[in-house]
Formats: C-alpha cells, sequence, structure tokens
C-alpha cells in the first residue's frame, strides 16, 4: 500500500502552491483525511511522514502531523446487513466528525455472510470489525484520536435499549463520549431484522434498501 | 472588552515559547477558544488578529485566525430554569465540540425570570438568546463556524417529541446537523417543569438542582 | 339549493345512454354520492328524489334511492387549524367509504378563529360543525348512513390517548365503529400545536403545512 | 361444490317475492355476500350467474353480478394460534366491509400445527393462506374487490411495528389500503406468544382464550 | 368523638369472649383498625388507652395499643375528581395493607371544588388533606406506623411520570417505600383530565366514574 | 434441621426477659420471621411450636403461632441469573412485607445453570422453585400466609409486558395480589439478557452486576 500511497500524495500535493504559507499547509495536511478517508488515520499518517521526510518537508510540518489528533467518529452495529438507513447515518456523521469509521461487531456464535456485509458503497469509508468489546475497540482508537461513539436512531423506543447499552459501557469505560443521530424520516421503517425477513419471503427484496 | 482582552492575551502569551514553530503557535491559537470559551468567537477572533497585527505577528498566523472555523455546538432550549441536567449536557457536548453556545430562547408572550436565568455557574461558557426561529440563529453562525444543534435527551418520549421539532427545522433549514446527547443516569428525573412546580410547593426547593 | 341542484341534475344524467338497464340506473345513482359529496346525503336524497318525481323516473330507481344507506366515515377533530396531515387522512378515507364528512368539534369555551378553518381545499367535502358529545353527532347520521368514525394516527402515543377516548365512546355508544388510519410518513411530524407554535414565532409560519 | 350451492340458491330465493321490482332483486343478490360468507366471491358469483343464467333470470341481474365490486377487507396474520382477539377484529371488520377474508400468512420455514389453526368457529368466514408477500395476495383480490387491509391492534407498540411493516409494504405496493381496528379492552392482553407459553407450562391451559 | 367512640367500644367489644386470652386479645385490638378505619390512628389509638384504662383491661393489652405500629398505605393524589379508577386501587391497597389513607394535595394556586371531592363513597375511609410536600405528610405518619406510599397506574406512560417524582422524593427522604398498584382492565381509560373534559361537554357526564 | 432449629431457639429466646408480658412474648415470635428469615414459615412454626409445647409455654403463645398469618411477598421470575437489581427489589420488599421468597421458574425446556442461581448472597432469604403456573405455587403459599406477588420494575415498557402477564393470572386466580416496585436508579439499565450477553462477548464480565 506505502508504494501505491506515494503516488496518490504526488497527485494530492500538485494542488499546493509553491509559495503556501505554514497555515495553507496544515491545512493541506488536514484535508488528508476526507481525501483518503478509507484509510486507517494511523497507517495514512506515518505513510505520509515517511513521504514528507523523503521529500525534505519543513519539520513543522511533520510535527504536525505526529501530534495530529483527529475527531473520529465510530459508528459500531452488528449491520447484518448494513442497509440504507446505516447509510444516511454515516453521511450525517462525516458532516459533523472529521472522520468516521465503521465498526462491524462480529457474533464469534453466528456465521457471517459474507456477500451482504461486503457492499460495495462503503469502499469510501473505513471499515472494521471487533470481535469483543466495543469499549476495547473505541479504547484502542482513543491513543490516537478523540473518539466519540455515533448510535443511529429510529425511534424512542430504539433509544430506550441503546441508553442502557450505554449505562454498561460507562460502567466500563467512564470517559466514553456518545452522540446519537437521528435517520432522515425516509429510512424510519429499515431494520436489518425487517430486511433479513423480506430475503426469506423472496431472496433479493432486500436489494432496494441496500447501498 | 478590547482594552481588557489585550492584557489577558499577554498573560496567554506568556507560555508560547519564543522558538514555537508555526504548528505549535497555530495550536496556541486554537486553544483561545477554550480559554477564552464565554466570549463569542468572532469578537475574540477580531481583538486577537488586531493584537496580532499590532504585535508584528507572522502572516501565516493572522492568515490562519482569519480562516478557522470552529467546530460549534449550539445547545438550544427555554431554560426555564437551567438546571443541573442542562449543565451536564454542555459539559458533554464541550468535550466533543470545540465551543458551546448556551442559547436560551425568548417566548415574548411570557414574562422571563432573569434571576433564575443568570446562574453564575454558566459565566464559563458563551451564553445568548434568540426570540424568532432556532434555524435563523443557527443559521447566523454557521457563517463563521461549522454549527452542529445539540439536544439534550432524557428518555424515549423527549426523543419523539425532539424529532418532530427536528422535523419541521429540517423543512425550513435542510442543511441542519444535530446531534442529541443522553444526560448521565442521575439527571434523568430533572426536568425544567418538575423544578418549576417544586418552587411553587415550597420556594427554595429546586436549589439542590440548580447549578 | 335545491333550484341550483336541478341545474346540475341534467347535466349529471346528460352521460346515460338512454337504453341504460336497472343496474346502470342505480349504479348511476350511487355516482351521486362521490359527484356532490360535499353536500350532505339527506338533501342531496331528497331533492334528488323530487326530481326524478317529476321527471316521471321508473319506480324501482326511487324505491333504491329511498333505502340506499351510504358508507360513511365521520372524521371528527378540532382541526385548529386544519393541516395538510388531516387532508391525507380525508383521502385515504374517501378512497375507502363512500362519503367523508369533516366534522369539527366547538369548544363553547374557546374562541374560534373561522379564518383558519375556513380553508378553501376542503370546499369539495362536506364539513360540518358539533359542539357536544361525538357520539350524538355520530347517531343523528346513523339515522340514514352506515357510519364508521375513522381517527388519523401519527404514533404509537397518539393511539394510547384515542383508545382511551373510544372507550369511553363505547360506554355512551356501543355500537360505535372506528377505524384508525395512518397518515404517511411525510405528514408524521405535523400537528395543530406544532403549526399553532409557528404562528407564535413569525405570522404565515404555518402556511406550507395548510391545504 | 357447484351441486350443492344450486340447492342453497333455490333456498336463499325462496324469500324473494315474485313480483320484487330491480331494486330489490338487486339488494338481494348483494346480500349473497353475507349468506355465503365463506365462500370466495368469484366461485360465488360465477356460481351464481351460471344458477341465473339456467333460471332466465333478466340480463340487468347478471350484469349487476358481472360488475359487483365487493368492499373487502383482509385481515392477515400468522394467527398461530388464532384466538378471541383475533375473533374480536375479524367481527369489527364484518360490521364495516361486506366481506372479511383471514388470511394467514405461511412460514415455509416452520411447521404449522394445523390443529391450532383449524378452530371451528372460523368456518363462517372465508379463509385463505399466502406465503410469499402479502402484497401480492391483496393485489390478486383487488382484481375483483375493492380491498383494505384490515391490522388489529392492542396498544401503542403495536402500532409502531405495524407502521414500520405498513412503510415496507408501501413501497412494493403505493395503491395499498389499511385501517387499523383496536381491539376490545377484554382482549387487549392476549397474544399468541403468550398463549404458546401457556401450553409450554400446561397443555390445554390456552383454551379459554380460543374461538 | 371521644363520648361517640366510647358507646361504639362497648358494641366493639361485645362479641368478645370472657375468657379470651392473651392472643385473642390482642387480636381483638388489631380488628380495631378495620372497624374504626375512618378514624386516623393515633386518635383512636388513644381513645381506645382512655377506655381501656377507664375499664382497668390488662397491662399487656394497653401496653400492646401503646407500642403496636400498623402497616399505612398512603395513597396521595389531586383527586380532581376521585374516580372509579381510584376506589378501584384503594381497594387493592385495603387488600395488602392494614389500613388507606387518601390523601388529598391541596394546590393553593387553585381553587378547589369540594363538591367534587367529598364523595359519600370514602366515608369509610380515612381521608386527609395536605398542602406542601408529599415527604413531609409521610414523615409526619411515620411517627406511629410503618408507612408505604402507593400510586396508582393505568399504563406505562404513568409509570415514566410517577418514577421521575419519585425520584425527587427519594433526594429528599431517602428511607421512602412505595409500591405501584395497576387498577383493573375497566378502570384503565378513566383520568380526572378526562372526566373535567366530559363535564365541561354536558354538566353530569362524568356521573358514571364517579363513586 | 429440627434439632438445629432447637439450638437457635434457646440462643434466640436468651433475650427475652423472664418477666415479659403477653405482648412481649407475642412480639418476640413475630421476629421469628426475620431471625430466621430462610426457613420456609410453615417448618419455622411447627419446629417452633413443638419447642414451645416440649418448654411448657403458654397456651396463649402457642395460639398465636397456630393461627398467624404473615404478610408474604412472592418475588417471582426466571433470576436467569438473579442480578443486583433483583436483590435491590428484594431489598425493598423486605422493608414492607414480614417475609419475603424468591421463587425462581423453572422452564423445563431449558437446562438451568445452577451456577449461576446459587449466589451466596441469597442465603438469608428463603428460596424456592416452581415449574408449572405461578397462580399454583401462589395459591400454595396463600394457605398458611396473605400473600402479595411483588412484580420489578425497569422502566414503562417492563410494565406493559407485566400488565399483559398479570391480566392472564388474574383470568385464571381472581383474588392476587400485585405490587410493583421500582427498582434504583442505578439498577435501571440491568437485566439477565443483558448479562447473558455480556458473558458471551468474555465470561466474567457479568461479575460486577452479581451479588
Amino acid at each position: 500500500m506505502a508504494q501505491d500511497l506515494q503516488k496518490q500524495f504526488i497527485a494530492f500535493d500538485a494542488s499546493l502552491p509553491a509559495d503556501a504559507d505554514a497555515f495553507v499547509r496544515m491545512q493541506h495536511e488536514r484535508s488528508l483525511l476526507s481525501v483518503f478517508q478509507s484509510i486507517p488515520f494511523p497507517i495514512l499518517r506515518d505513510a505520509r511522514i515517511a513521504y514528507l521526510q523523503a521529500s525534505k518537508s519543513s519539520a513543522d510540518i511533520i510535527h504536525f502531523l505526529q501530534s495530529y489528533r483527529p475527531n473520529l467518529a465510530i459508528y459500531a452495529g452488528s449491520f447484518n446487513p448494513f442497509h440504507l438507513g446505516h447509510l444516511n447515518i454515516v453521511h450525517k456523521a462525516a458532516a459533523i466528525f472529521e472522520k468516521v469509521i465503521i465498526a462491524r461487531g462480529i457474533n464469534p456464535e453466528k456465521d457471517t455472510d459474507e456477500a451482504i456485509w461486503n457492499a460495495g458503497a462503503l469502499d469510501m469509508f473505513e471499515t472494521a470489525e471487533f470481535a469483543g468489546l466495543l469499549t476495547q475497540f473505541i479504547d484502542a482508537h482513543a491513543q490516537y484520536g478523540n473518539v466519540t461513539l455515533v448510535k443511529g436512531l429510529r425511534n424512542g423506543d430504539d433509544l430506550d435499549y441503546e441508553v442502557n447499552q450505554l449505562r454498561f459501557m460507562e460502567t466500563m469505560y467512564p470517559q466514553l463520549k456518545v452522540v446519537f443521530i437521528q435517520c432522515d424520516k425516509e429510512y424510519e421503517h429499515i431494520s436489518s431484522t425487517a430486511l433479513r425477513n423480506l430475503e426469506r419471503i423472496q431472496p433479493g427484496l432486500s436489494k432496494p434498501f441496500l447501498p
């Protein structure tokens, strides 16, 4: 990947004027996050630092990247399947936070249907899987960023369930930060359970509700 | 205020090493937002730029300040009174966003009890009042920052009410961004209505629930 | 009105072929209900019978009209104001029942804003007012038709409230028939209370939600 | 069945006076629907037309039957088992619509207990089974009648679930018409799930709640 | 009252056999609570002790009465009006606790309609009024009895409201004991608000729902 | 056990002064219930009567014990596992009733994890198991005591479920008495289902929520 990124960095830097001041150059580095949104930040950052060092960039820019802690949203769920309502939440989170990580909880007891999960529409976002506690996953990412857990909501019943989950997570990880985002009206009725039921009645019926 | 701020800027800059690089100096400027949290950003920014220009700071730092769009949370309500549950939401929002503005909606038909509102505990935050549509207030602040509306939640019924409000605001202001934040368990039962009832039974009873 | 109707009946009958059999002529009489939807059925029926008798129509058609009991939906509320969500329910009811009567409950203690109520869009439907018990209003219409009370729903909380009302009405009028109709997704957030609040903030804001 | 029906038609016509006018004869044909309620309308209609043609009835009556589109309620569920609360809804629907079809959804993945379903009390109604999408079943019946889907309600939570289902059906079948009917107070606590639990504790315990 | 009670005590003791052992005599004293249910226990107890002392009863019985702490239920509300649903809760509480006190909260800002409150059906129970905090009222009664606050429930929404109230009371009176009692099905829809609305439509309509 | 109890009775009686009057002695007998709380009352009572007869206690005390009907709370559930929220309800019930029996429903179709159930913290309470109908279990205990069923609540959804259960039990056992007790705020999010999920993610995670 490092090789590949190097080429992309060259293209990325093409737009930067030669006489850019320190501020403009830092803004340029920050925009890495959205341009290379699907790449985990630590990988992106380290590849970029290596590239900047190789190209003899000034020390303050490298210093900036080394210290930068992005505002991260982790959007977690079982996503079985990941549907348009989920995507709606991702887009809303992406408008508020610098980066969204879609984190899919793996249940070791259940077979997971990879075909369902690998929806092409997610290519432009960073996706990850976690098998244990979500708080451990969050904590791992809190090493390099300012993490907020994003929970999607459809209605008041959803909230009551989510808040109970939240209270458990708080006993294990008191520094947890959480925001709830309401999906748009047109997605309020879509749930993974309903889509699995549709598939059972007739395979393919859930298509219109998937990304 | 400008005079006053000038003195405070001198103190604020005392901690900045003389050989700070561009990155360190920009981080220093960003921390203005939390150090001077109670001052509206446009006022703070303009005073700071004037101060930096007077003290012949480098152009890139001034450029940085001129272009900087902070991540703003607007936390709006009637706050009649503003209680510990509200303060809890403000603290949670302040951990996620760079700046929180507490915006109190004024109902022109009702007398407002200023004594109730002017709780000293809010001195450290920026507070504002608005009389018309919240979306107009948000739009005014969106001129200089990336605004997210923060709504506090206590339970699922709250959410159903808030989502209906949200749908109206979206028809008037489609670019609205909203997150819901759940208050801590210990504040879930506190509401302004309940506190006003307590005061009616015996003045002073609501004290333990106010900041 | 009788004079006026006579002219309209002539136009209405123009489409009826001279050699129509009994069935076609009865279907023609039934369609009176939708063509003259805004006229109370007893008035329409009596005017029509007088007209048919004057024009020496056959006895079986007059017998049909005398005996006909239409399937009536009564859609009752305070409609303060009558908004697009209400109209949505009326259209849904009109697709199921032969005739919909929009019945507006008058609260003698409150001034009613006639301007708000007299929305032009209701001209094509029969509208009525009632001041006392809804069950008495329903009973009066049950003398000449098969009446079903239609209640609009927006969410589960609405239903709990409506069912309590229903239980009271059943103790007073056990033969009551009621169906609930859910409004379309796009109207779920609209309520008369919310619209009155919008008007208070700025007159005219409720316009986009009115017929 | 045709043979059988012929005999019943003779009995059915016994009550019709010889000098009945066209209106009285058509009312007589309409009452077929309630007298032979358990027979699907297309079968009933075709048998009746054959019978009327054989007995040289007048053309307008046959024309009436050929064109008649009854107001149908389809009451669908998994009815596992069909209990007194379900029967309560059927009776309420039968008071509003000309005919009720009880449509039981078959889940191909689950064994169905035929003993539970074949409750004798349903003999007087038309019952049917469907295996795929309910909207397809409704559409098939919409070929010959004006179909409304009837959903039974017990409480507000039921409604939230049902409305989500409804939204899916609407995307597949936009012309869908749906009414919700609340069961009587005394049946509000009865659910098929609860009855299956009772049977598990002690076979026979669900008896008092079945038709 | 003391004079009056003395006569009633003579009648009350008539049923006690002359050779009753200590246990039978104490049971006899305990039954005072239900026989004289409408009299506040401290008044009843003191009158009884005076009576027993005058009639030279044995010291252990007097000792028993002096030390006896009854299991008290306080059933509090605004009871505006007190309706059959309230009475249903009182009867259920009376089956569990030794004594029920119906405590009506007085709102000093509102005129109270005494006619509504003084329903004859309450004559057989102890009734009281309180103007300030319910916890103070409870605490006063906890001086001589083991007090449990009884709250009536109609549905889940009621509970959410009541639990919020409860949390406030607990911060003021941590030793508070509370049980919730669900009314019978037939009273679930009755509320004081609904009855006041009925009266507004037509005076007398709420009669069937009052004791 | 009888042998064992005899020794404990001697210790129990040590605190009783020789000149205790009948009242003091009966209070002493009543306190048996709390001192020997884990022993079923019929066993305790019979052992105590045998002991008192052997030690030639006076007849009225024995008469008292023979006739005594304690106020019993039965707290029933599947307790899979029994967690701190359940224990919280037991303590609240024990403050209101003379004795609490923790009754665990056994599902014959499911393997029960005895290790989960036999939490040491329950040693001080009477525990029991029942396999059939809860109403039969209650009825058996109503032979010797005044039984109230205690149901724990966490939120309004819980209540709706519990009330449906209650309605079924009432049809089978109309004399049923039930109170609901709300758990303390800090336990509202704990459910057996959530704890089982935690164990599935990582064995031992549910520990902090168990007695």
